[in-house]
């Protein structure tokens, strides 16, 4: 089977160089398979591309090496690490992007990079994607070992996100994390959240009352909630956006009350 | 051969939702090679999406699988299909987005998706792109048979999309189906009612007398036809978008008259 | 070793048509690894492909088929041609599209496409992208030999680009290539114009005093110049726009006189 790599990055697609950084690992390992998440994450959200490697490891095969590149910190003393965890390989600076793997993982091993024959010479100050994160990733799926990156980093940076909070018996305080691309608005209620009965949920000025089981059953304009794909319960409209019509912003505090 | 998969969706790519259909294939087809036609279609346009995969499937060779997902019924009771046309499959919710795939089509066998064993489990309510068009779409690279699927479905959901009128010996009326990228305006006027000679084509509020055989004949903000690459009349203007100079929109009605 | 091609257009991802070329390439050379360098280069803008792909192609390993589709002439008289440039050939418009390439390049051959047999038939007026180039690279990918493209063409169409300017011992004129996805502005100022010492940068309106190492020195708001990632000048903001403070755009003289 082919190495598999992922690339997550704000850099966009107008620019060439999410394009150099596969021409990279061409060079290195041309038996790799290289898959785009997103190029899309908003320009330093590391939030955002906390979230997006999150969403999406789970679904790729033992092996794969991933590399995140949100790193508005790059050519600074900020460290570039991997990380091992369960089984899959993150390639990332040091400065977050796998807050929300290392929450949910049991085996983790943090590696700074600092082998520089790993490295593509020159290093630029300002493309480590292509000159760091992309070659070393390469070398990973070539079977480099993991060992050989550099020391342990015992005390990786870590994003302080508020976790749910609970007010009372009935009552629940979460938060938007992110609004996708067609305006769901993304909370951080997991499953012991989701509401059983009635109940009313506070987004910014819009009170939400009904949980439904798809977009199509909703009135027009209607807010409501749905279990989204990644089990947190999302705030949708049928073919509009949720985000444009509450104006809630990812970090906003929500409240969920359940009744009776 | 590497067994060929595409994928056409409304998802953009600002998101995790495409990079994750990706992982779910690599894994269960490792050797599959995947390709994205298009996830820029608009949120929900079943419409753009039907023309899309059309104007691009007989490009591709016999056995490509495509996957189209634009899906505002996701989670409802619409069905969910298969159809195997001359030699390729198509793997998509049922709304229409084959409707010119099977219009030009000579063997036509639809299937229902009802085999659960070839979904990811469990199966969500808002992404079925990930947990049933993309694992059967790998499944079936990796050779299931398409009769697995499920039962015939003898009446899938069509698009009543108008086709061209003769309103007399020498005028026709058709239709805006779609502005691409660069604003070019593509119409349902196929070969047969291409202009021979003189002719007038009114487009919402402009009239249009010359068919060039290239965009740079044109007069700077000139409007004029063109052979499309998918043979329909085209409208368009020097570097700049005929969207944007006739302001007309998909679905607008235009007159084309022959002269003398 | 799978044969690599790229592709660097100006046709978007919202439409078909960078699908329907890999679907082209795909029943031509199956074998062939297909890589978007990027689709997002501005509607006809010949000079920003240019750069494009001049930043890109040292990153690739020899042997490469790199295939540019900035064509606002298609379907007229221009040529299209293939040009052998140190071991990668590239396919395009016979524009200028590889002004920046040929500058720096040692050995140089440069055929008209002309040879008919290696097109897809019938050929359009508008997409020569699927009919012309990429053919013609699948072929090249599959080991169909240069000279049979069609004969040398000795005057291929080069841009008028204006180098960086001497004024005094102390002054040089410059200019702003373009702006990427970030703000970044990126000059014509290669290494031997890079300030050793203390200087002033005129862009636009604006003053730049700073040379930083990385974005994270800089103070808020402030402009600075760093070393960009392809050995060139650049004039950035710390997470924010220099494209947006400056109002400077491509084509724009700078002013860097070098002080003490």
């Amino acid at each position: 089977m082919r190495p598999l790599i992922t690339l997550t990055t704000d850099f966009g697609t107008t620019d060439h160089y999410v394009g150099t950084m596969k021409g990279v690992i061409a060079r290195i390992a041309p038996e790799a398979q290289v898959t785009d998440i997103t190029h899309g994450i908003a320009p330093f959200d590391v939030m955002s591309g906390a979230l997006a490697i999150a969403a999406t490891a789970p679904y790729w095969p033992e092996g794969t090496v991933h590399v995140i590149v949100i790193d508005p910190g790059v050519g600074s003393e900020r460290k570039q690490i991997a990380s091992r965890v369960d089984g899959q390989i993150f390639v990332c600076p040091d400065n977050g992007l796998l807050e929300f793997i290392w929450r949910r993982a049991r085996n983790i091993e943090t590696r700074e990079l600092s082998d520089d024959s790993l490295f593509l010479k020159p290093v630029s100050q300002t493309f480590h994607g292509r000159d760091i994160f992309t070659p070393v990733a390469a070398h990973l799926a070539n079977g480099t070992p993991f060992e050989q990156l550099g020391s342990v980093v015992a005390d990786p940076v870590r994003i302080d996100i508020p976790e749910p909070e609970r007010v009372d018996d009935n009552t629940v305080r979460g938060h938007i994390l992110k609004a996708d691309a067609f305006g769901n608005l993304i909370t951080d209620l997991g499953e012991e959240w989701h509401p059983k009965g009635d109940f009313q949920l506070s987004v910014a000025h819009s009170l939400i009352e009904r949980l439904l089981p798809n977009y199509t059953e909703a009135e027009p304009g209607e807010l409501f909630a749905i279990i989204g794909s990644s089990g947190w319960l999302e705030i949708s409209a049928k073919e509009e956006s949720a985000a444009a019509i509450t104006a809630a912003e990812p970090g906003d505090e929500i409240v969920l009350r359940m009744l009776g």
